[in-house]
């Protein structure tokens, strides 16, 4: 099975035969708790303006974003989507090399291949796909851009602060400027703790990545936003692209997200205590699982690759990998979703893996044993 | 007064004092009649799916838009409104050298400029405005790409078929590309007489662009589309730019738009009444008025570059034109809307007007004569 992205709905039901209303969707990344009731408030008034152009400056938008993160507006730049701006960047920046770990979200080399950039990979090992100090190598004088995922995409992975910090130094040294996206950061417990807002101005390379989408379940609206405290880098995403790219629900939805504080706590709240029972649950039926802090988890199960067919039968996606670079056929990533979702999903992988297990040949099976 | 495009309502209100809502706008180019009941449901409906990523493929919405136009769904790739395909198609093909009008819609240059192409103008004879069979000479080997806009932006004329047809044969035979924006068509009296869609299977090379939000209202959520029987082109449009670029509500307005033919017939015959009216109410002040065919007039007042402003302070929003290359700071052009709102904007143009000649010298206006 090869997908792009996870959330193909129309496809996986096309596949399995299964309305798109009864799959139960843990291949995407977004809140288990849904759309607020502000934010659907919003949505719904914002459909009076559908016939007007959107706001050409995003003036409204940009200015509550700033003030959210105490910066000024023009050191923000919405898009459709936080993917929009990663194509923005890259096509404004032109970049002739650039860093990548691996794996990672498949977006940034997508859109870099649009330039012909050449990428060089950080590749994780797999005991933990944690980033080291040993990724300041890599960046040298010839690398125009350094893209770093935190938590990383799809390990839910951290990248510590000071290594973050001694990236940012390193990347302001040689010249090179550095994409952060921190679009699943405020599902971490301790975002602030990690986040790169606060070095903004201390190098005005660096650009970070914020979405809209995952957090408040609008996915389907499309909004995301950068920062950067170098103005003209700003000015030039906007500029390396379509005018108007941010429609007016996503815009009104954007504004109505701003204010949901409370929102966000349960969310973060929800996913910590689900993402812990995912983690014993799976480890119980013996799968290893990467310990991320996001409200996404990656697994392995050695040898399956079959895994997104098999649940697909019983109703269920989940996100395949092997279209991210540096992983096999055989590692899966499930979103956090609602305890009664969750408890569903562990059970059907249980079911799986008992039915497995009698399959398997016993001699087979006893073999192996004596191979460890 | 420098202005992008029309539209600026934040603008207008912020410089104006007045609020939005007060605000009437000429300065935009979408249909009168607002947005039909059945899309209105429609986007209310599609609420309910913002939770989940749109679908990747577009598959749906492709299908629908191939079987209007009796093509197959891999002819047609969408956009984030059109203006959104016209940034992909200039960062896939990277042209070198282009050939645009001047005046046309100003997206053009803007997505040329991003990957650096070398601009020539066509310039049309401020008389007519009209093209010529001369611009088959200003396509030569050394020709990447012509866009060419049907009616074209801002003054509304159109390209006849006979002379967009040796215009492809041209584009085929020197090995350019042709881009023919044909997103007001729609508004013109019989555009099938006029539409290139009959020869796309002819010219791979040649790209049609349409739009869903100029006729429907729904400039706010962005939909435009494209037309291609190259279907690596339609792929190549599809990659260079972000992955799911077509929200949920614009995909669901514009699945009920292609439904809506009684509204197209409804809009047309308002607008031709409508714009008929316009024209003969502004040269009944003296107004020259290019005679457009599309639900946007072109005028110019010789010497008046102030009449945004003028209008503004009687909060009635019109479009500036010095952003256009080869119009002057007295060319203004205004969407056709419905005749109430027409007569209110005749009337207060014809107001400035007698204003304007009681205010000059008598003396000086009998000398002006003598000088003709």
């Amino acid at each position: 099975m090869k997908m792009e992205h996870g959330g193909d709905m129309a496809g996986a039901s096309q596949r399995s035969g299964i309305p798109e209303e009864r799959l139960l969707d843990f291949s995407v990344n977004v809140t288990p708790l849904g759309i607020p009731e502000t934010i659907r408030k919003a949505m719904e008034d914002s459909l009076d303006r559908a016939g007007m152009y959107p706001d050409l400056s995003k003036k409204r938008l940009r200015e509550a974003i700033g003030k959210k993160h105490h910066i000024p507006a023009s050191w923000v730049c919405c898009g459709n989507g936080a993917s929009d701006l990663i194509f923005r960047l890259v096509f404004a920046l032109k970049p002739e090399k650039a860093l990548l770990l691996a794996p990672t979200f498949v977006e940034y080399a997508s859109a870099l291949r649009c330039v012909s950039c050449r990428i060089d990979h950080y590749r994780l090992s797999h005991e933990d796909f944690d980033v080291r100090e040993d990724i300041l190598e890599k960046i040298t004088r010839s690398t125009d851009l350094v893209i770093l995922c935190n938590p990383n995409n799809p390990t839910g992975r951290l990248i510590p602060k000071n290594l973050m910090e001694a990236v940012g130094k390193r990347c302001a040294d040689v010249g090179a400027k550095l994409l952060v996206d921190e679009c699943f950061l405020e599902f971490t417990k301790e975002p602030e703790r990690v986040s790169m807002e606060d070095r903004l101005e201390r190098y005005p390379g660096m650009v970070l990545l914020k979405s809209f989408t995952k957090m408040f379940g609008i996915a389907g609206l499309r909004l995301g936003y950068m920062l950067c405290s170098d103005e003209r880098l700003c000015q030039a995403a906007d500029r390396f692209g379509c005018d108007w790219n941010v429609n007016c629900v996503a815009e009104a939805a954007g504004l109505a997200a701003l204010k949901a504080d409370d929102h966000v706590r349960e969310v973060v709240a929800c996913v910590a205590r689900e993402r812990e029972y995912l983690m014993n649950a799976l480890g119980a039926l013996g799968i290893q699982t990467v310990r991320g802090k996001a409200n996404y988890l990656l697994f392995r199960i050695p040898g399956e690759d079959r895994l997104y067919e098999k649940l697909l039968e019983k109703g269920i996606m989940i996100r395949t990998c092997d279209n991210y670079e540096g992983l096999g056929k055989d590692y899966y990533r499930i979103g956090v979703r609602t305890h009664e979702e969750n408890v569903r999903l562990v059970a059907c992988l249980g079911g799986l893996i008992k039915t497995q297990e009698k399959m398997n040949d016993p001699a087979k099976a006893g073999k192996k044993e004596d191979d460890r």
